[in-house]
């Protein structure tokens, strides 16, 4: 069944997970904040990311650099003069449009990221392409508009106190990469993840969460020694695969692994490999793993003055290390997921269920703890209460129980336990399953142990 | 013993908790890093504080809002046009203060911060106050400064597109405050916690990463009726000491709990009180505690022109819930923990061990596995990768025994265990605590078991 992408924001908005950000001021253009809901899936999906490729692999560890980096950081890089969208105006209606986009949507075969802006400019005179709002074909010349947000530390606003928002948290790992290896004696190969916020005044935001000014990213340095033959690249695809499909648990079907023709590739890449997801509105670009040459030390060490090459211990040789970086956004990530476990399941003739099929280590809630009868309340209450210790659980009283199960169906909460009349009889209550429904009987004395072992099934 | 704070700093960066920001460029003012070991702490401490007071806590649910939000928001928080310092420049060498400060520094027992600007300089000019720098007495007159960072969101810099960083979370909570509680159906009381970045233009941070121009805060709003009698300020308050003491297991007597006098508090806040922690540079606020009254959800409604008033299921009354705020900043907290685990210890005449006495749950690596030689290395290695799957686990074959269980008393790694000559006799390890370097004779078979109940004593 496709997806009904509008039907999956409303819900998403309805249940607490992702609201409009700034919304009771009219919003802010592209800006979403994450609900209670949200914001604990996120906290989950950033905390399986951070133990799958830091914590628990023992290649890697982490680090946490700040969004305000010295300005001469992106002139290395090559972010200050190139990060750039090449922006072109109808002078009739004066709608803003990305040039490249503009022809690839007219001619989708044509790949006019590669272009330059005198063949970007070309190419729409020679094809006639018209101003999508007004059909005019009066544009202005290409003008390159600068990604990164640019604000000023300290009192003055002059150019020694510019400074930018990052564009990507990789930088940040390359920066330190010296301090870090040094501090903690790694030798190669290793790598250094991040989670953090990155910012790109980008022109055509959209597609929800998918591509935001604001966003958050998860990403990988893996540094190893050119002489070192194992093929890293493939490695570290092949976690990312994992990662999806295992932790995850996204349907291997609704991805594909595509990797990037030589005219995609940046300058300083020779193999670049994107995992694109078939989101409602289109396949984009879920992961990306690109293989960064020694382009970023090399250029650091040149711009800084500082020695970043490694002494390799065994064979005394200096030399810069290459990088295999996959790169992953949260909120695309997230975007995935949810589309991935949306479903409107029919139950009989008459009844419909809306249920997040989340896997159980990411579902925001647990558990949840439903008395049957409002006589039931205060024994539930102590249970939820006791359950909290250990659990992420909730309560709810309001309503019949079939409406408080869609209630838990619709955000994905694995189990809910029934306090009914026969619980101070028998000391038990009934646990049911999200998926399949089914219901057990469990001593309340078991309930701990039952829900243990079906996190780590 | 006193703190030597340059000696913990210097600790902090050679062992790969806390980099200078963008170092190999000479830094940037303020700026600073957090390499493995600190962005695992620092990791590890925001858990705690989400455990506690949001996923733990009967209460409360999270939240995760955007930095860059409607500029509406800052006008109707006070932020824009209020939130600055006011600032005083040495006319002959050029130095510039925060007036009130300057005053403070010569007279500590006035509290210039409630000084009008007129108030501030008729006080510098009586009382002739020189330029600490130059001795001259020739200041030009305040000028107020905007401590929010300003960017431009889109193409064009403009005032239609002037958009700030947000100086705290706090706002993003209440602007979501309605979406919040219908989408969850909560009913008062309840709170809502957020951790996240804030940035502010500071004049004079310092004192290490005690105040940073970027920072990251935990903050709780919690909402009550004004008709509920219960004390829910020294409740949170209670439970703020809580967590600092058996959380963070931080020496009460190295932090104080002071009341604002009336002079000092904001004209929304009917009480406030903070935690001050008695940092080596002297008593500086570590966690607030205030009460806001009705003043920023009121704010909004008049604002927004958007309902935020709250229905009571109970009496149909309507009304603005009242906030009590508990807000703390990551990185001072983390920098309080830093000073109260920091020891050199000496063991005997000759020899001195520096250790951070961390809290198990809080060590960036919870065991280490040291082979005794280097024979037994591929056991060793085989015996880390398994703890792995469960543990935070770290792997040292390099230097003596003793340099090494050095090595992670100084990173605070709770447990060492030693792979010796009869580990392949007996199938046997030994297991040495940090803090009183006890060892223990312990089976493989046993080592997970072990390591879990020390985790939950």
């Amino acid at each position: 069944m496709a997806l009904d992408f509008e039907k999956l924001i409303a819900h998403l908005k309805a249940q607490g997970f992702i609201f409009q950000g700034s919304e009771i001021y009219g919003g802010l253009a592209n800006s979403w904040d994450y609900g209670p809901l949200g914001a604990e899936l996120k906290y989950k999906l950033k905390n399986q990311w951070w133990n799958f490729f830091v914590r628990r692999n023992k290649y890697n560890i982490g680090i946490d650099t700040s969004i305000i980096l010295n300005t001469n950081v992106w002139k290395a890089s090559g972010h200050l003069g190139n990060f750039n969208d090449p922006l072109i105006d109808c002078k009739n209606c004066k709608s803003r449009f990305r040039a490249d986009k503009l022809i690839e949507e007219k001619f989708p075969n044509v790949n006019a990221g590669t272009f330059s802006n005198e063949e970007l400019e070309n190419y729409i005179k020679k094809n006639n392409i018209k101003c999508p709002k007004c059909n005019e074909i009066t544009f202005t010349n290409i003008r390159q508009f600068d990604l990164m947000f640019k604000t000023f530390q300290g009192p003055i606003e002059d150019d020694t106190a510019k400074v930018y928002l990052r564009p990507e948290t990789a930088q940040g790992i390359f920066v330190q990469y010296k301090n870090t290896q040094r501090s903690l004696r790694k030798k190669l190969p290793f790598g250094v993840g991040q989670i953090g916020k990155s910012f790109r005044n980008e022109i055509t935001p959209g597609n929800f969460i998918f591509r935001t000014r604001e966003f958050e990213q998860m990403e990988l340095e893996f540094f190893f020694s050119p002489n070192d033959k194992y093929n890293w690249f493939d490695h570290w695809l092949n976690e990312v695969n994992e990662f999806l499909m295992n932790e995850l648990k996204i349907n291997k079907n609704n991805y594909v692994i595509r990797e990037h023709d030589k005219d995609e590739l940046s300058h300083y890449s020779n193999k670049t490999v994107d995992i694109e997801y078939n989101f409602p509105f289109g396949r984009g670009e879920l992961w990306g793993i690109a293989h960064r040459s020694n382009f970023d030390l090399s250029q650091h060490q040149k711009f800084s003055g500082e020695d970043l090459s490694y002494l390799d211990p065994e064979t005394n040789e200096k030399y810069i290390p290459n990088v295999i970086e996959p790169s992953v956004g949260v909120e695309r990530l997230m975007l995935a997921l949810l589309c991935d476990v949306f479903y409107e399941e029919k139950i009989n003739e008459n009844d419909t269920r809306t249920i997040l099929k989340l896997p159980i280590k990411l579902a925001p809630f647990l558990v949840a703890v439903l008395p049957l009868q409002k006589k039931q309340s205060s024994f539930s209450i102590n249970l939820f209460e006791n359950l909290l210790k250990n659990f992420d659980a909730t309560y709810d009283e309001t309503g019949n129980i079939g409406k408080r199960y869609r209630r838990q169906d619709a955000i994905g909460t694995p189990f809910c336990i029934t306090v009914d009349f026969d619980t101070e009889l028998d000391n038990s209550v009934t646990i049911r399953d999200r998926d399949t429904m089914n219901q057990d009987r469990v001593a309340i004395k078991d309930i701990n142990l039952y829900l243990y072992n079906k996190i780590n099934n």
